[in-house]
């Protein structure tokens, strides 16, 4: 597995994503300017992972505070936590993580022992979502047939959670069940998650991979090359409409038209049960730039506009089940997700 | 208007529209094999502009055989069509173009000037292509707007043509009506037409333009935030199913959802009578380190396999119209189709 976030003393180590599989270099966080710059930055993304981040976060921003003054008052906590909730708007684990640290802190506020007490809350997150996509992915697992050729999109493995992942960590049960899969993975443009995130994860694995554009997808269903898609998820809604990286929906819609059956793979972080549908989850919108440039290298005129959504709505109609640590949710999802909490 | 290619002497100069926007090279084609390596590498590409580089690279061959035994025979005419029509398969102009110079070569072959009449047929084939794109343009130019937001993928412009358009072409010809218009171009990948000559070209009309990646299609047709559709083609068979860069057949599903209308823009020599539908169109598969490579940037794992596929069919179910030279043909368009030619 890949150690790409650990705590030691105090401090948050994280691996730089935007540099695999290049480079592995970590950048240390020691204050909460570095733990909100990791996140806005992308040089951590992935829903949960984001969740866990800002839950070492927390601590991070604490730590730093009761240094400085000897203490920190609950205004501190707060503002600690609103600088990490405003990093990036869709993942809800985002807001999940920082509520269990601000009902930790409630709790032990008084206590002397406080700041170790948020250290093993968040560790307590990282540890629980590692279980919990063992848990999600033996479930998932169920669903995968010997022999199948599996899309998957953007990364919802390993590096995207605190450890074994989503959408990956189905296809890593299966793997580990001795099925024999085959997976493609769409390079996921601008940030390339696919090419440089997904590709690197199966190959340490040693499940079979290829490497497809994202415009691919289309050709691949009508020549009945995909038995199954998995994706992963940044929000899900009441009525299971799922958030997921930008071009999610595209794919939904050509597995819909070749009965493709689509999978979500999530873990219960993942869902908002404040909102009823897609249209209320915010979509956050990047520099064009991204687009625009891959790393230092100019792919279009200096001086054209470009625009970089990080992600699309899937409706819940195009998904065939979202399967979570709890059990695989059917349709109607509103009722089973429900019913599952 | 860009010079993307002449003949001088003898000669056919090709920009390179690998280096675009970057840098304006020109590759000098005096042999044969200068001329299908130009196709084969994509310095051109674009279904008609293929059709009208192969036209003269008849007229190169047919004159390097002269130069080195003083004659062409049939075999040698057939011998040259041959290797250009192998260099590429999906575009139907290249077969086209081929037959229309073998037909002047069957007609005035005992001619002894029949180089010269060669060369005068690859010129008529090249600037027929540019009136013929007015034209295009001028009835295609009834369907957009005052307005319009209009989405085009790949490039269909003046570069993939004798210097006009089709998709652009509707385009510039709706601009030069006095129709605001803003263009939302797909980068393309793998080969960024969007993001390298589109963008290029639509900036140089003065004609605005914003870049996306080909996933974010799917997001703006939800948000409402496309009008209309506008696509070239690379084959086109009789029931209208439309061979044409990958990714378009995702991007016709996207606007079929939303009522949004799609529409091909394409000369009569991208039909192909002979096939009934798109299912009997070969689709060329094309080295996957195309995908992991950009320049000499590897993008993911040296190792990975990797897949690219040219082209897509679009089924003409999510085709709205064809708008070609000779007007624009509505459904059903098998009788249509047939109808106009």
């Amino acid at each position: 597995m890949i150690d790409h976030i650990y705590w030691k003393e105090g401090v948050l180590y994280l691996l730089d994503q935007r540099q695999l599989p290049f480079r592995k270099e970590y950048v240390e966080c020691r204050s909460l300017n570095d733990v909100t710059g990791a996140i806005k930055k992308m040089i951590v993304r992935g829903a949960p992972l984001i969740g866990i981040v800002a839950a070492y976060g927390v601590v991070v921003g604490a730590r730093e505070i009761i240094q400085r003054k000897g203490h920190c008052s609950d205004a501190d906590i707060q503002n600690i936590s609103r600088k990490l909730l405003i990093t990036r708007p869709t993942a809800v684990n985002l807001a999940w993580a920082l509520k269990r640290m601000q009902d930790a802190y409630n709790l032990h506020k008084d206590d002397p022992d406080m700041l170790n007490i948020l250290t093993r809350e968040a560790i307590s997150i990282h540890v629980e979502d590692v279980e919990g996509n063992r848990i999600l992915g033996a479930y998932g697992s169920d669903l995968i047939d010997d022999g199948d050729t599996i899309l998957t999109h953007c990364n919802a493995g390993a590096l995207a959670t605190g450890g074994y992942g989503t959408a990956l960590g189905v296809i890593r049960a299966a793997h580990e069940k001795g099925k024999r899969i085959k997976v493609i993975a769409t390079e996921t443009r601008p940030y390339f998650q696919g090419a440089r995130l997904t590709v690197f994860e199966l190959h340490e694995a040693g499940i079979e991979v290829e490497l497809i554009p994202d415009n691919h997808v289309g050709l691949l269903c009508a020549r009945r090359g995909i038995d199954k898609v998995i994706v992963g998820a940044d929000r899900i809604a009441r009525n299971g409409d799922t958030a997921n990286k930008i071009g999610t929906f595209m794919i939904a819609l050509c597995a819909h038209k070749y009965h493709i059956p689509f999978y979500v793979a999530a873990p219960q972080s993942t869902f908002d049960r404040a909102i009823d549908n897609g249209d209320l989850i915010e979509i956050e919108e990047r520099d064009g730039k991204e687009v625009k440039y891959l790393r230092k290298t100019l792919l279009t005129l200096e001086d054209v506009k470009a625009r970089y959504y990080s992600f699309d709505v899937t409706p819940a109609k195009y998904i065939s089940a979202i399967i979570t640590e709890r059990g695989i949710i059917d349709k109607p999802f509103k009722k089973n997700i429900q019913r599952l909490f």
